[in-house]
């Protein structure tokens, strides 16, 4: 199973208050690494996990609030000093720009890597990037500012090769990838060996929806049907609710409510208020709703399963 | 005695790979509170180590460097999250500017608070700042990017009052005030009491010099003769001497001789380079030219001895 995990470098809310960072995650599909927002401390708590940065290409920033860019610059920089040379994507609102490009010029002038800045429209379902190995999708969320979810579909991987069936049909291995890619084989006598015989099915692929920061917003539902692995922000919990309106955030129970009714696999919340003051509350007002959820917390990491 | 002691938030240098957090110190001069650098971070720590933001006015940034200055959007961001409704003055070299006001203009247009932009020259040892107990001196150092020190001079304290000589005078508590600020008290038979007789003198004004970064230079030592505290860069061990004098900055040895040279009473070392393995030998390095040296470390307090 080609790997797929989710990493938890911050989950907190814009005050720093109740011990956990602000804003970050990263994805390790097959290898490659995508950041999801970036928080300040984001490099530091990076460092600290371990996780090698020349595997990241992609980052995708939500929207323009400081606890989900403001680690930003010193990542950019670090990276400039650690010597990369590979391209750096940023796919972030557009009034993030300014931003970018003000720390370009005033940090950045003696890098050997480009950044380039991608304009995610907030309003429109639609796919942002796409490589080998995976589909994002940008997803319409309800914020104070304009604020974008993202989804991560990861592409059909081809089947797996039965070796035992080769070896009964003599089959050489410099065919494998035309086997695998659905050619077949012809065997000596002319007949057509289907390669359904010779494989069996890859695993289904799997996907990641992450939706923070956002009100509780009914038909996102759709647009993440059957999601595996669901992050959706829980601000308060709810006897906020009211607040949590307000301020363009959700409850822990408003965070259940989407993960039963897209049909997630699993649920894991975050962005907690300093109002959260018993986390295992938190937790379980959610749970009331979907039972397979769990609380993102630094230094965390979650496999996404088929 | 009035406190005067420094914070230590992060003393690492520009990569995070030593455990370290970028540079930030904050000074508490008579329950005034002055920051100088603020590395990314810097707001968590601030939080994690109980300081109360209302008594920050002013913040002091040496140069453009990130780990000098990228924790500056958190902190001014919270700060307006938390309501703060006070000036705040931030005095640096010329090139931080638009830095500072792209983060004003992007993320801060709803905050209650202003902040104002003090250019520092960085070629010039001249009064920056004072108010009623101090005198804020910026130092001009060497390094690859115009770079201020700052001299934090305390200014005299008025004498202590003798409780029984006033009472042996009979003279009111009303007159404390004339008498401290050196009137004297005539008495009933029209003899002048000198305020010398009524009063022992207060402690001598205390100083702290913040030298980073920089290569070693000498002429620095008459600047800040005789200080108290010094806390001088110390980047490299000295088998790294000329690595420092090329990328402007200084080795343990040469901040122990600034150290000496300045007739300094105590040294503290910091802005460690990821390549300083074995700090004990890094002090040590110091203490060979200067005895009474420190290790900066997070979370560390240093009380300024007059």
């Amino acid at each position: 199973m080609e790997p797929f995990t989710l990493h938890i470098l911050g989950c907190g809310s814009a005050k720093p208050s109740n011990g956990h960072l602000p804003t970050c995650q990263v994805l390790d599909l097959r290898g490659k690494l995508f950041m999801i927002d970036c928080g300040e401390g984001a490099q530091m708590q990076w460092s600290r996990m371990g996780l090698g940065m020349t595997r990241l290409g992609h980052i995708f920033i939500s929207h323009i609030h400081g606890d989900h860019c403001f680690g930003l610059p010193g990542l950019i920089s670090t990276m400039g000093l650690l010597g990369r040379t590979a391209d750096l994507h940023i796919h972030a609102p557009a009034d993030l720009q300014p931003f970018v490009e003000c720390v370009l010029k005033n940090f950045c002038t003696e890098m050997d890597y480009e950044v380039f800045f991608h304009v995610v429209d907030t309003k429109q379902f639609q796919l942002i990037f796409e490589d080998r190995s995976v589909e994002v999708w940008s997803l319409p969320l309800r914020h104070r500012t304009p604020c974008s979810g993202f989804l991560f579909k990861e592409k059909p991987l081809p089947p797996h090769i039965r070796p035992e069936m080769l070896e009964a049909y003599g089959i050489p291995v410099s065919q494998i990838n035309n086997i695998k890619a659905g050619l077949g084989w012809v065997n000596e006598d002319g007949e057509l060996i289907p390669s359904e015989r010779l494989t069996r099915p890859a695993e289904p692929p799997r996907s990641y929806a992450y939706c923070s920061d956002t009100m509780y917003k009914p038909s996102l539902a759709e647009l993440i049907k059957g999601v595996n692995l669901l992050f959706h922000e829980a601000t308060f919990g709810e006897e906020y609710v009211k607040r949590a309106q307000q301020t363009g955030h959700s409850t822990a129970r408003q965070a259940g409510m989407m993960a039963k009714a897209a049909g997630a696999k699993q649920l894991v919340i975050g962005h907690y208020s300093g109002r959260v003051k018993d986390e295992v509350a938190h937790l379980n007002e959610a749970k009331a709703e979907f039972e397979n959820t769990e609380l993102a917390k630094e230094g965390k990491v979650f496999t996404i399963h088929g």
